[in-house]
Parts: structure tokens; C-alpha cells; sequence
């Protein structure tokens, strides 16, 4: 096993300075590669003396030059702030870059680069003097799917030191290729909230994130709102101080997970009240990409159990449906958020400025989102 | 972001029962390779229609071949039970399996096949209801080092349930090339915990588990034993309901995190008076790979501030010096260990059947030293 080496701190601001480009936070200890330029170009160095050719892909492939040294190098297009998967490649195969983070994403788990200069970067960076939650890992056994599994649970500041109080749920779900750790590592669901509860700017709040990829264990499919409605909803409120009823039980999630969260919260109306969907759609018919069958009165009520038939008792009965998604994923969302509120039902449409159906974008979607829950 | 496809269990029931093969525990989802034969063998399988050469390295190289379709194959040696690191190689690069879980090591998130076959792999199993404790990621600002740093921190079953019992405190290292995650996905300190307080075998306790790479902010050193003695130590005594004297705080780990537990857990006397080291070496004098200076009284006694100095002192302050390795790592730290005795320093070994410098043997020696702690 190989030591983690460091470079000192003097030659990286040495570095630093004369090429104007910061390593990525995302790098591994203090490697100075990738490396990200004021104008957002991304520069990749890995060190292969025998390979005959390679590339890295971040949104488009960027074939890789050799010096004389075998050390290869790339720099990328200007990208976007925000955090952005990428891969090597070699002989077809895709793999991850040694030199920094593997987040699970991609099916896989995959390297990353954070592309700094968000303006408003300080609401997801940890600051000292913040009072902390806790994240927790907690194995789980899962009847359902024949399996122990993970599921990552945010406790509040707090917590801890007042045994008697009670707190609501968020139920927060990742994307597709992802698992219970994105909103953690990729997110920083707990720093968002940490902060937020901070300035007095959301309420206290537990958030439950598990893998939305949930098998049956008898091969007959996807056991995901089973798992979650059966099983982890009961051992959470079983195990944390929960306030247990769908007044104080949210549910969100980003692109297929926000899929997922449509259909629990929507679909489970006796255990949800609170639904936020980032970068996915609220399915009226069959499954498209795009918002489609709302100009069908029949298809539209019957969708998610009958809960739009009556727009007035859905009002009533739902304290929040949030629509969001970035600027440069297109109009779509903010469409579909409209056509809902023409049909009758309320909701709240937020749009992520500049970034596209990536992390930065979801991290802005949950501090909104955040600060209208339980309210 | 690709879904993560899955075989159907009667698939695999299928292949497994026609080849002999099980798929290893460390895969994703339910991907069928790598797979191990009853005699330990591991058959790793990649597609990868493009490469020319492909290689798969666990403890040595294994070339793979090809079929037709672009799949390449190989199998190993047999394999003793255990955790093993792997990689594939392809030119000259050594990256990760995309088919399993990664875990970090050798300086890298690495790949790692899990060959079952152990004996006594119930102590690492999790096994329902048995009352499990939690392991909490807690982010926390290291002055010493200038970042943001991530410690795991598990508290014993019960913690939650009893608001006012407060815990001794285990400190726990990992291995060279390894970070703070590593007890627990590769080593299952918490199941390990859980199962033997659930029988009875081990005082439930709190395990901290920090990363051992700690460069000073400015670039001055190493600053681990500063950033544990002055920054982490008061944190977990502050956030945590410890015991928080040295009766009651013991340190541990493997390898290169054996000398730090040493370093720690012998030099500073004042801290800690349990001390366990799985496969590391007490340095006498200057660092050797294996035990040496120990002839030499003056160095001896020198060694550690002068804990040895007076034997006498050192068995009646200290509770326990636990040494261990694998069986297939050599007789040496048994050695140690005796010359220890001779020198008047109580001490227990232990020695993990048939396993190497790796996680199986690691996890077993903190099963015994757990059990004789804080007793």
C-alpha cells in the first residue's frame, strides 16, 4: 500500500500563482491535479508512460497529449461552476482518475472535479462556529429485497442535547446512477441545513436518504415504495424522535429520484404532505421525458391515485409542491409548473441560475426547498 | 448517468450452481464477477471490446484474454478468506473495477473482492436483531492541518437510549494508504461491536476513527499526533458522552497505524493506558521494518519518553499492550512480543489463522482486543 503523498502548501501557491488555476477541492490530500482556470477550463494530469492513448470525458470526450516524460495532459472547454463527473478512458474502458474523490455516481463509482466562483458557494460550505448535525450510517435488513443495505440519516444540531424533542422527516432521494451517499458527498445536504438552521432560516429537521435502487428480492421488480412505505419509514420513526404523521413528513428528490418522490408523495397521500421534485417530472399517463397527457382531464385525474381529481382538497391537504430545476436545462419544469396551476394545483417553481441537471444546481434546489418545509 | 442494471436472482442462482462460483460480496448491486470458485480462485470479468492488453493484479499480475464479443477474463490463483485489494491495469495505468464497490486504499479509492470461507465469519455479519449502534461522518475544522477534515465516529447501541451513561473511548487507525472509512466498509468495526456487546464479550464503547495523514498547515510536518492530543480528542470529549480519562481511553490500529497507536497510545502517557497494535511494530531507536534496537538498555529505555524505564511502573499504569498479526505475515511481532516479556513489559498476542497483511486478520484482532477492554 502506497503512502497519500502531499505537496507542500508553499509550492501549490506557487503553482497557484503562476499558472492563475486552484486545484479542484474535490482532489485526493493535496494533489495539485485537475485543475481549474479563471475561465472555468479544466486541466487534467495523470502520469502513464506506457499508455498508447487517452481521454477524458467531462460532458465530451477531450483526448489526453503526451509529454516526454509519459505524463499526459488535457484542458477542457470552459465549464459551468459546480460539480461535474468525469472519466478517464483507455481501450474503451472508463475508469476513474487516482488522483482525486470517487463519489458514487454513474451506476459506478466515479471521479469528480468542483468548478469554484458560485456566488452564493458560502450556503454549502462548512463554516466553524456553526452548530453541527450528524450524519449517520445506519445498516439495514430489508425483507423486500432480501438484503442488508445503508441508509444514510441527518440528525439537526441539537439532537442530541434535548432527548425530549421531536422532529420532522425529510426523505430526500438521489439521482439515477447515484445512492444514498450523493446527498452527502456530492450534496452536502447536512452543511445546507446546518446553515440554514443556523440563521434561523428552516427548522430543525431529520433527512433520510436511502438507495432508490431497490430490487425485490423475488425477482418480480422494483420493490423501492414498498421498501421505503413498509420498512424505513417504520424504523425511523422507530428508531429516531420522529414527529410521525404527514404533516411533519416531506419527500424530495433530483431527476429519477425526483420520479421516486412524485410517486411516494404524491401516491402515499396518508404518509406525505410536503413533495419537491428537482429536475423530474410529475407523470401524468405513461412515463416521458418531457410533461406530457396534461391536457387529458381523465388521464390528469387519475393520476397518482386520483390525488388531482379535486384540486381544492389538494390545496387543502398539501402544504407544498415544489418544481425545480437549473437554467440550462430548458423551460420544460417550469411548464409543467404552470400547466399544473392552471389545472388548479398550487405549487412553487424554482430555477437554479446558469447550471444544468447536475449537483450545484440541486444543492441550490434543496436550500429552497429546505426553507419552506414545516412552516 | 447510466441505471444500474441488475441479473435476476434465478440468473444467478443459475450460473452459481452451474459454475461452483459465488459472486463476491464487494460487487455492486448484483453484478455477477468477480465470482470465487470453492477453492478460492477469483474470476474477474470486463467488457471492453476496444483494449488491446488487459490485466488484473491482486497480489500479482494476471493477464486477461479475450473472446470474442470483447469480454476478458481471468482467474487467479487461489485466494486465502479475506478482504483483497485489486486493481486492472491497461497501459501502464492501474485503475478501478467498475463492476464492484471502492473502497479507499492504497492511496486511492481501490477495488477489493471479499473470499468467503472464513470460519468465524459470523462475528462480522450483521445479524438482525441484535441492537446495532450508529456510526456518525462528523466534519470537523482541524487548525493544526488548515482544512476541513471528516472523522467516523460509532456510538455502541443504546447511546441514544440512555441519556446520561457515558463511555469509554477506543481511538482506531487505519492502514498506510487507507483513511477514516476504512474500519468500517473493509473492516466492519461497528457490526464486529455490535455483535459482541449483544453477547455479553466486549463493554459497549465509542470508536473514533480519524484519517492518519495529517500534513501541518504550514507545511512543517506531520501533524497527526498534534491534530489527535490537542484538537480531536477535545472534540469527541465535548461532543460525545465520553469517560474522559486515561482509564478509560485505549488506542489501536494496523500497520502503519500500528506505529501511530504506538506513538499515541506510548507516548502519551497522560492520554491512554490500552494500547494495541495489528501488524506494526514498537520502534526502539530508529524505525525498521522489523523489531530492533530492543538489545540495547539505554535505547530501550529511552524509547517512547521513557515509558519502559521502569517496567514495574509501565504494568501497574498501563491496562493492556495487545499485539497481533497474521499468521502468514511471520513470526516476528510474536517475537516482539516475547522480548517484550523479557524486558519485564506485560503484553498478549494473538495471531490470526492462515491470513496476511490484510482486513480478515484485522478484523479479528480487534475482535480480541475489544474484548479486553475497560475490563
Amino acid at each position: 500500500m502506497k503512502p497519500i503523498l502531499y505537496l507542500s502548501v508553499a509550492a501549490l501557491l506557487l503553482a497557484g500563482s503562476a499558472l492563475a488555476q486552484t486545484p479542484s477541492p474535490t482532489n485526493l490530500g493535496r494533489h495539485p491535479y485537475p485543475q481549474i482556470g479563471k475561465d472555468g477550463r479544466v486541466t487534467f494530469q495523470v502520469n502513464a508512460p506506457d499508455a498508447t492513448s487517452l481521454t477524458v470525458n467531462l460532458g465530451k470526450d477531450y483526448p489526453m497529449t503526451r509529454d516526454a516524460k509519459g505524463v499526459w495532459t488535457a484542458t477542457t472547454d470552459p465549464q459551468v461552476e459546480g460539480f461535474h463527473y468525469y472519466s478517464l478512458k483507455a481501450g474503451g474502458l472508463s475508469f476513474n482518475d487516482p488522483s482525486v474523490h470517487s463519489y458514487f455516481g454513474m451506476g459506478r463509482w466515479a471521479s469528480a472535479v468542483e468548478v469554484p466562483g458560485a456566488p452564493d458557494a458560502d450556503f454549502y460550505t462548512p463554516h466553524q462556529g456553526v452548530p453541527q448535525g450528524a450524519v449517520r450510517a445506519v445498516r439495514y435488513h430489508s425483507q423486500v429485497c432480501g438484503q442488508w443495505r445503508q441508509m444514510y440519516v441527518y440528525t439537526p444540531a441539537g439532537y442530541e442535547q434535548n432527548p425530549s424533542r421531536r422532529y420532522p422527516v425529510l426523505y430526500l432521494q438521489h439521482g439515477g446512477g447515484e445512492d444514498e451517499t450523493g446527498w452527502i458527498y456530492q450534496g452536502f445536504a447536512d452543511v445546507i441545513l446546518d446553515n440554514l438552521v443556523a440563521e434561523g432560516k428552516a427548522e430543525p429537521m431529520i433527512i433520510v436518504m436511502v438507495s432508490g435502487v431497490a430490487q425485490k428480492a423475488d425477482g418480480s421488480g422494483d420493490g423501492f415504495e414498498q421498501m421505503v412505505t413498509e420498512e424505513v419509514i417504520p424504523l425511523v420513526d422507530k428508531r429516531f424522535r420522529t414527529i410521525a404523521d404527514r404533516d411533519h413528513r416531506a419527500v424530495a428528490g433530483l431527476s429519477w429520484g425526483a420520479k421516486q418522490a412524485y410517486d411516494l408523495g404524491l401516491g402515499y397521500r396518508n404518509l406525505f404532505s410536503w413533495v419537491g421534485g428537482f429536475s423530474g417530472i410529475i407523470v401524468i399517463g405513461e412515463f416521458r421525458v418531457r410533461p406530457a397527457g396534461y391536457e387529458d382531464p381523465e388521464k390528469f385525474a387519475a393520476a397518482y391515485n386520483g390525488v388531482f381529481k379535486d384540486p381544492e382538497w389538494f390545496n387543502e391537504h398539501y402544504h407544498l409542491v415544489f418544481i425545480a430545476n437549473g437554467e440550462a436545462e430548458g423551460s420544460h419544469l417550469k411548464g409543467m409548473s404552470e400547466i399544473l396551476k392552471e389545472r388548479g394545483i398550487d405549487n412553487v417553481f424554482y430555477q437554479s441560475p446558469r447550471t444544468a441537471h447536475e449537483w450545484l444546481t440541486w444543492r441550490r434546489c434543496l436550500k429552497e426547498f429546505a426553507q419552506r418545509l414545516f412552516k
